[in-house]
């Protein structure tokens, strides 16, 4: 089987599945009792906290709150940060889980203002600069990896902008693309929160965080005992905490050789394609991560593609898989990507795990595969 | 180790743990992708969500709404089965995953009150009357089984007066201390929704689920990918749904004699204190869940005690681990204990795993320590 759906989930890593079995057996307590069982628990879910808020930098006094996802996470921000009748700007290419909640704001009487992409799928600059200088955001939230295209956003120069227009704006970035495959680090991103997840750097499923810098006013959106200081209740998920944490220190460790590996990977395929002559188009910029290969095929539908390749146990994505059921994409539209190209799309993303090997085995198959399709 | 502190969390079953292992490993898809893959995770979660409707006798065209746990199947309840200006009933005697929501919608704007307990901790029935029968509520939100007390709320026949008076009125019910312990069957309880937790159940931390009878109408709380029928968004977390259900079966499989297990042990240590003539109060009815044994002692610090106790690896709550921090207890106080009761308050809460030898032990070490504590 060779898996290059990875931005979609990945698979569990063993050190990961390891510390969630640990856990799970010896220290399944509520981190909320009293008895010493729940001081244990409580003890190795701050060390969880910490050790995730020192891969990306946290300084003293931050907050990471854990919460079921990223979905659950960009929910938090953008209902948490902002009060009633705040004003806020996203992106066209955010993440169903950012965009689809500023849509609820919208209708919930929020006025809510969307940033054109431009054509490599980053942030048109142009357009977020006019945006910012003509009224006054409450709140930003833009990603900083796309999970279509793989396009990152200098998420550095645009908190600078938005912060030198109103200094009280609060700056959202969307990492779960970004975190443990490029340096996520808050202190020198600027910004005020960002959100993560576990089960997209080999971690468990079902948990990711809120990173909320110190200082920054933040309201839960879940009620109840009042877990999490307050801001997200609900009875921690510790066997998952700590896989989560183990997952990202396993990462960190070796971000560097990954990124290569992954970059290895992504030009491989492509530098086949151009070998044998086969036509493509790469959607997002050459400047973008190297983990995600997002290509249009003329004369190819990305599913049927899709469906020919699981034949030989190989297994891609269209689009996300997040928006994988949707008969258009929002994201290539607002790249200004012709129907045929969005039809024509498939995602390659890839994971540590992935070899050059399987890199040369799914390029061949590709162009095999999709001049069968051509020459029907 | 004796741990009697199962009403807060239980250890996963080995059952249970080796499902969430053998789909971390073999299905950990995204469950949204269109490849094979995918379609294996979709199947897996479907089976899991008809395994636990099946637990519960959900009908054809009800829904089993899976989320990251109780706390947010109880938000999802009160916020998601309700809309702007409506009137909401809940009791005082709530979790505070009900009775937080609750007081976060009064401040919202909607009328909510709240129906007092009696003396056993289950709702004043003629306060529940006379208040369904002097407004029209929207929503009605009462628990079956009390975490704090093991008291248990005829929800039939409160469902029943409630839709006497208002046809319309949506009933949720917080059955997390029920489920898998007495019967909950949703067609037999009457009502239009319930709150399920796994970890209570032997099953994994971080999930749960609302179930929402068929036609009652029900809004996300979560936005993003369209998930679980655009209900909740984010990856769905399949390996711990399928442990979820695999825990219920379990459970489903031996709830009677898993009942009279929990109703010896409690029995057992009820005879010890009476054999040694020992003082202490029930908190809560006898017709309550086995599962609990909630007790005052005069004279003796239940804060104290747990930590007397936790030196032989004895495990015991005070309250309820989601209420231990705090210096009151909404619940006690709601059945007219007085301030002696509540600090001299412990909660023993039992699983199948417990044994009477387990029971014996404890009892000798409760009336050891609290005599020692009382001669001070």
């Amino acid at each position: 089987m060779i898996y290059f759906d990875n931005a979609s989930t990945t698979q569990i890593s063993g050190r990961a599945l390891k510390v969630y079995n640990e856990i799970s057996k010896t220290c399944f307590y509520n981190s909320s009792s009293l008895h010493k069982g729940g001081v244990l628990a409580k003890t190795k879910l701050e060390k969880a906290r910490q050790d995730i808020l020192n891969c990306i930098n946290g300084q003293v006094g931050d907050r990471l709150i854990f919460c079921s996802g990223a979905t659950e996470a960009n929910n938090m921000a953008l209902f948490g940060l902002t009060r009633k009748n705040q004003s806020i700007l996203v992106s066209v290419g955010e993440h169903p889980s950012v965009y689809n909640t500023a849509m609820s704001l919208l209708q919930r009487g929020n006025e809510v203002d969307f940033v054109k992409l431009n054509s490599e799928g980053t942030v048109d600059i142009d357009d977020f600069t006019q945006k910012i200088c003509n009224k006054k955001y409450d709140l930003v939230s833009i990603m900083l990896t796309n999970n279509e295209t793989g396009a990152i956003n200098d998420i550095r120069s645009l908190c600078e902008i938005a912060k030198r227009a109103n200094p009280q704006c609060v700056f959202h970035s969307d990492c779960v693309q970004a975190f443990c495959k490029i340096d996520v680090l808050v202190d020198n991103l600027g910004i005020d929160s960002i959100s993560l997840s576990a089960h997209k750097i080999n971690g468990p499923k079902g948990i990711g965080a809120l990173y909320v810098k110190k200082r920054v006013g933040f309201n839960p959106i879940v009620y109840g005992g009042g877990q999490e200081n307050n801001l997200r209740s609900g009875t921690e998920n510790l066997p998952a905490i700590c896989a989560f944490a183990e997952a990202a220190i396993e990462k960190c460790e070796v971000l560097k050789s990954n990124f290569e590996n992954a970059a290895r990977i992504r030009e491989t395929i492509l530098r086949r394609f151009d070998d044998k002559g086969f036509e493509y188009e790469v959607n997002g910029s050459k400047r973008g991560s190297p983990y995600v290969l997002s290509i249009s095929l003329d004369g190819v539908k990305g599913e049927v593609l899709v469906h020919k390749l699981e034949m030989d146990d190989i297994y891609i994505g269209t689009g996300s898989a997040c928006s994988s059921k949707s008969s258009d994409n929002r994201i290539l539209s607002a790249m200004s990507k012709e129907k045929g190209k969005i039809l024509g799309n498939i995602r390659l993303s890839f994971s540590a795990n992935n070899t050059i090997d399987e890199a040369e085995i799914v390029a061949e198959k590709i162009i095999q595969y999709a001049t069968e399709l051509r020459n029907l």
